[in-house]
């Protein structure tokens, strides 16, 4: 059979829709969620997750870039366009920052209807340091042009997605770009990137969901209108309708997770605790705004009781712990922590719903039975 | 409410299940998903999976070990039972070998019906360069007891399961585990352990599935009974029916998997290829015995054809790498490899059924589409 290459593309990539009702997870959903991976939520422990526990969401392959032959194109709206290799960019000024990352679709598989894509539940997040030179440096030598709108960064990662064959490619306006935080980055907890967080380099944009932070980053083009590519205008809006105009992704909506307590049953993830005294602690972020403050539930959102917020420790961008004393006696419990942040933004007690399942942060149950120890 | 362990743990550990016809991946099972991860299929590319690309599952919480507190208890039928710490450890003659693990679950979710669990398809394999002490060396001052039958290993990962509170254990058989390259592993391709993986110290049994491979240890007991905990006598068992005795899991049978070609589609992994010659590479592996040839179809599995297996690299419990070039012409294809070991063991074209949806080793096929490259 002969193919053209969009009667072939229209075979193995279907446009977005949404699951029926009672429309299970599919084989597909499946095997994203095998490649793809949250981060398992007794992580929370960590200031700054170990790698292979940070969340990862991968669009098309891992590329295999050969960190020597690798070279980055700044090109477009500037003064000076230049090539760039691996040795120059690690020769202007380092920087490192803490930044916690959350996927824009975390959330998507308790929605209703359900976006078919990446079924994320709740645990697409992580917090690592990433070192690398600010994009405004790289910038400064190359200068823009007066009429510069964005900035439009390229990916290596290639493939098909609804159709559409592309690099990844996403933007970011002038100001956001020229932030003092926007890394090229190199290095992740203090050692060369992995394959898998965007080897040999990535962009890091603190604050803003994880499809901005562009990985395995091949250029780097200054342009005078918005980007209008399949990533920026497609994908990763919020829409009711399919021809909405939606609402662009951004920043991190606020969200506070608890450690889970106690242990857990191996399929349900219930938690299992004894009586007495059970020290609640939790993570809480916003890319909006500092995190203001932290609530506890135990019984599933109905009551609510201040948590004591961490001291600053001096990384505006990374996830805030929080405590919350809690006497557990026998019984079942719902257990839930909401942030707000300084903007006055906090989390809804349900999913706001969207057609690409982006942006939510509702507050999370966590299912937990006390019960007396037996006496052997 | 009261509740007492055996009512409380009912509540949130249901029994063994399979799923009813047509009743798709549930919410718990999804969690699993997310939690525990595959290894994307682009990552076969390397000689050793990067960490984080590794597969990995736990089956309750990853647990937050001091290397500095942490302790091996040695006991049970020894003459000389001692407490070792990681000092002591590092001190025995160090081994490193590199071992191809793969989830017993493995293929799991292809099954009709379906076991109600961890929901893998075909990912739960990687490749590790392991550096520990062979545990036949530490036994060798213990010494070991003459009615020694086997070796009860215990890890520090604590929860439920199938309303079974546990620590971790599984045993293996005196003469598996005085195996050359059995090892008290205390790094992973030459760093000190991720949390993930086991840190401070795990067992490596290559060539046995991963349940084998007990992470986060703590004791070691040799007994003169064979071990009847749960992960031995009721998990990780064969089975038709609950009630068989059941045939224990044990090494890992041959397959065959390909690097996937191409580009793929983002939510079909469907793989997009362009007209000429196609240098398809691979691995095999097999714990039972070495790999002794690989067969590659581009149809499914009509018509096999011999690959070209990689020169051996001195790693015999790595997986093998083997190429076959495809003259790719336009249409659809499903390209398929398929292994045969040197016991002549080799993989079925369906999926074994059994209850736990161990062990499966079916024949994977990779949906590919070769179309011509459109001239803009």
């Amino acid at each position: 059979m002969k193919l053209d290459e969009r009667t072939a593309y229209a075979q193995v990539s279907a446009p977005a829709r949404l699951a029926g009702p009672g429309e299970g997870i599919s084989a597909e959903e499946l095997a994203l969620a095998a490649r793809n991976h949250g981060m398992p939520q007794e992580a929370l422990r960590y200031d700054v997750t170990p790698v292979g526990l940070h969340y990862l969401l991968t669009h098309y392959d891992i590329p295999a870039i050969d960190p020597a032959a690798w070279r980055l194109a700044v090109s477009g709206g500037v003064h000076r366009p230049l090539t760039l290799d691996l040795h120059s960019l690690r020769a202007l000024p380092a920087r490192t920052v803490r930044v916690t990352m959350e996927c824009a679709g975390n959330g998507r598989a308790r929605l209703d209807p359900r976006p078919v894509s990446q079924p994320w539940l709740v645990d697409a997040v992580g917090t690592a340091d990433w070192t690398g030179a600010p994009l405004r440096d790289l910038l400064a030598v190359t200068g823009l042009a007066e009429d510069a709108v964005e900035i439009v960064f390229t990916g290596a990662d290639h493939g098909v997605e609804r159709g559409v064959e592309q690099d990844y490619q996403r933007s970011l306006p002038i100001a956001e770009a020229l932030g003092r935080d926007v890394l090229l980055a190199y290095a992740m907890n203090g050692a060369p990137l992995p394959p898998q967080h965007g080897a040999p380099v990535r962009l890091i944009v603190p604050g803003w969901y994880g499809m901005a932070h562009v990985k395995w980053l091949k250029g780097i083009t200054v342009t005078a209108e918005p980007f209008t590519g399949y990533q920026q205008q497609t994908a990763y809006n919020l829409r009711q309708q399919p021809d909405d105009p939606g609402e662009p992704v951004t920043r991190i909506r606020p969200r506070a997770m608890l450690i889970p307590p106690g242990f857990p049953d191996f399929l349900s993830r219930a938690r299992i605790v004894h009586p007495g005294p059970v020290l609640l602690r939790g993570r809480a972020w916003s890319g909006g705004a500092p995190v203001k403050g932290v609530a506890v539930s135990t019984d599933g959102g109905t009551r609510w009781a201040p948590a004591i917020l961490d001291d600053p420790d001096g990384h505006p961008w990374a996830w805030r712990g929080f405590s919350f004393a809690w006497r557990a006696t026998p019984g079942e419990y719902l257990l839930a922590a909401h942030a707000t942040d300084e903007s006055g933004a906090t989390q809804p007690t349900t999913q706001s719903w969207n057609r690409g399942g982006f942006a939510n942060n509702a507050i999370h149950l966590t299912k937990t039975i006390c019960v007396p120890e037996e006496k052997p």
